[in-house]
């Protein structure tokens, strides 16, 4: 059995998306300036985010990144693994070359388990976003989480618990990443 | 000209005091966890919260800092520099051994004023709390930004940033350290 690991960027004061998030700028204002060490970092910021989809059997993400994300993913939907998009809205599958994406309305438990179904011993990789991870979270499901922290200072934003647990979660941090446009931080999910 | 820095230790989801804060819980709920890695970690932690203090010439602290931490600063009241305490209301310099704290009633930046002349050549400590720490920034006076990054996921609480600045704030990551209770990452501010 794989481990069920979340990942998302985030800025030096636990801001996810920026303020003002809307239908066309779901990241909100300079939201993208949180993935730019994937997009147009160096070779090691670039290997850093290949290594976010290696391992990985099956990857779950939330309506609103998928509506966001399908059309940069491109032809070939990026994953070539299957996809669960958690959503209230029924939806046909979307297949993007070797990528499926399957639409599921009975909450994010049973995303995770047709999730981990279909990536056998792989890992399931939860995408975000914040909305998506913090269920997850307050689960109790994730195992690991990565957070790739990006050296800004948001002000204002979404964060990446809003409005979430109760009680705080413990972290063991089990590595530590360091390229020039990001740290890497990864945590062992202790309770 | 020493530098202006800046120092917190937050969670990871970016937390600097737990939900609930009152008078007598001024971290709020177990926020005194934040600070767990300096008190009760390893010899490697109790080093980096040593190096704190090092070729610091005056410190900052805002008002709700000082009067939860003078007790605990004990009889030679921990820093052993000049302490410039932001805040509104006037109050006689409490000298505690070789530790004066000077109480600023004109604003932050008199306060820092005061301390850079006291400091000399020597780097100016800005200690927090968030509030404190939110308006150097905003105000573009600081020059280094060292966060302490616990290994724990809050979910509610006060944010390093809440309500603040507005245009975000970018830094250059120039040191990591890791220690086996917290991620301490070092930022040059660059606007």
């Amino acid at each position: 059995m794989g481990n069920v690991i979340a990942e998302i960027s985030m800025s030096a004061d636990g801001i996810v998306a920026g303020p003002d998030t809307s239908d066309e700028h779901r990241l909100g204002k300079d939201g993208d300036l949180l993935h730019h060490w994937m997009f147009e970092g160096t070779d090691a910021d670039a290997r850093v985010g290949a290594r976010i989809l290696e391992g990985i059997g099956a990857f779950v993400v939330g309506r609103t990144m998928f509506d966001a994300g399908v059309e940069p993913w491109g032809d070939d939907g990026t994953f070539k693994k299957p996809v669960f998009v958690v959503t209230s809205r029924p939806h046909d599958p979307v297949v993007k070359g070797p990528t499926t994406f399957t639409f599921v309305t009975d909450g994010p438990e049973s995303a995770l388990r047709q999730a981990k179904a279909a990536a056998g011993e792989a890992d399931v990789m939860l995408m975000g976003g914040g909305t998506t991870l913090r269920q997850y979270l307050h689960a109790g499901l994730v195992d690991e989480l990565r957070l790739h922290v990006v050296p800004l200072l948001f002000g204002a934003g979404v964060r990446l618990f809003d409005g979430a647990v109760g009680d705080h979660v413990r972290l063991e941090r089990t590595a530590v990443t360091e390229t020039p446009n990001a740290t890497h931080l990864t945590f062992r999910v202790l309770n």
